[in-house]
């Protein structure tokens, strides 16, 4: 194909920029109180933001980085609330302990039910996947809506997850909803106020199965 | 199937919630020096971010918001740096048009090249672009080394692209890759600093298409 040129850029590998960058986050963060865990997703979190202040928002129930791992060596699923999340998140090293990224908020059935109730897609997407995804991984980065339904089936006993990344973003109940996750006793990691989105996810999820690979 | 119940959440609907954002984005954000169209963009980036820091770091070439309606009136492709923007952009409004978006870094012909050269993957698919899409909306929310890239061509005569949204996020060439879109005399949006990122791409695209759609 004529796109094939033997021009080469003088840009260095994507291995090395990240591990260039993850340097300077190190540098530039400065002191903090993170687990060295714990600071493996900070630090992948900021690098998908370049946001200081989104990284050291970032909250860990104490045993969130174990139970991430955990559900990604025995292959549960990751159950992400949209799209973006999961196309982002890595799949291979997911494979390769049977599991898989889901996502059910385009579902024919989904859709049907939402309208029949008039609410929205992600709440019936996440009711659909408490019922589908036991000790699943969910990956929430978009729909507030997604997180508060997800946090009142674990109430009710409906739901079983094995570990909540509960980072929406926005200005209508994100904020409020991360404040719910942070009261319930299941393995969590949210953060404080506004900031999130799928990116934030994405690299939660991407750092955890690193993490998980690191084991062996 | 069974994870239909008749609990209906207490929660508004999207569009609600949308314009509830809006609302708050408006009055937070204060004074401003962005036209009226200019600020629908940059409205939508920060309900994507809930980042008004982001939001205002965004730059506008003066031709910026005409070209990006033109090119999605006419029809013209979306190429998208990476999966997680392609699959963030609102399909049936470009469709209307024509218009679809477009992805090449994961092509098997791009991958073997960019093996070849010993270089990105990134920096192959936009050459790649370049010979296939002309007139096409560049939404770069992730690699650097890809918008590089994409300058180099436009300079070089090899690349005609109708508006490029140059967003990528990151420590490494990010910050600097959007100061040479600055200095370039193609219509282009893009921010000053190391933030950006897929959501700001796809909320960028996103505003556009609307905008083109109001003009009926």
């Amino acid at each position: 194909m004529d796109f094939r040129t033997e021009f080469k850029p003088l840009t260095v590998q994507p291995q090395e920029i990240e591990e260039k960058s993850f340097e300077m986050i190190t540098e530039e963060l400065g002191e903090h109180d993170y687990t060295e865990e714990q600071f493996k997703v900070v630090q992948r979190v900021i690098h998908a933001s370049a946001d200081f202040e989104l990284g050291r928002s970032l909250v860990f129930h104490p045993d969130a980085i174990r139970a991430g791992i955990e559900a990604i060596r025995s292959g549960k699923p990751v159950v992400a609330d949209v799209q973006m999340v999961q196309v982002g998140i890595s799949k291979p090293r997911l494979a390769k302990y049977g599991g898989d990224v889901r996502v059910y908020i385009s579902d024919a059935d989904v859709m049907e039910e939402a309208k029949r109730l008039n609410t929205t897609r992600a709440i019936i997407s996440i009711r659909k996947a408490a019922q589908e995804a036991d000790g699943a991984i969910y990956a929430i980065g978009n729909a507030p809506t997604a997180l508060l339904e997800l946090i009142r089936l674990v109430k009710e006993g409906e739901a079983r997850p094995g570990l909540i990344v509960g980072v929406p973003v926005g200005f209508v109940s994100a904020a409020e909803s991360k404040e719910e996750l942070l009261k319930l006793d299941v393995p969590f990691i949210t953060n404080i106020g506004r900031k999130g989105g799928s990116p934030v996810a994405v690299a939660t999820v991407n750092a955890l199965s690193l993490l998980a690979e690191r084991q062996g």
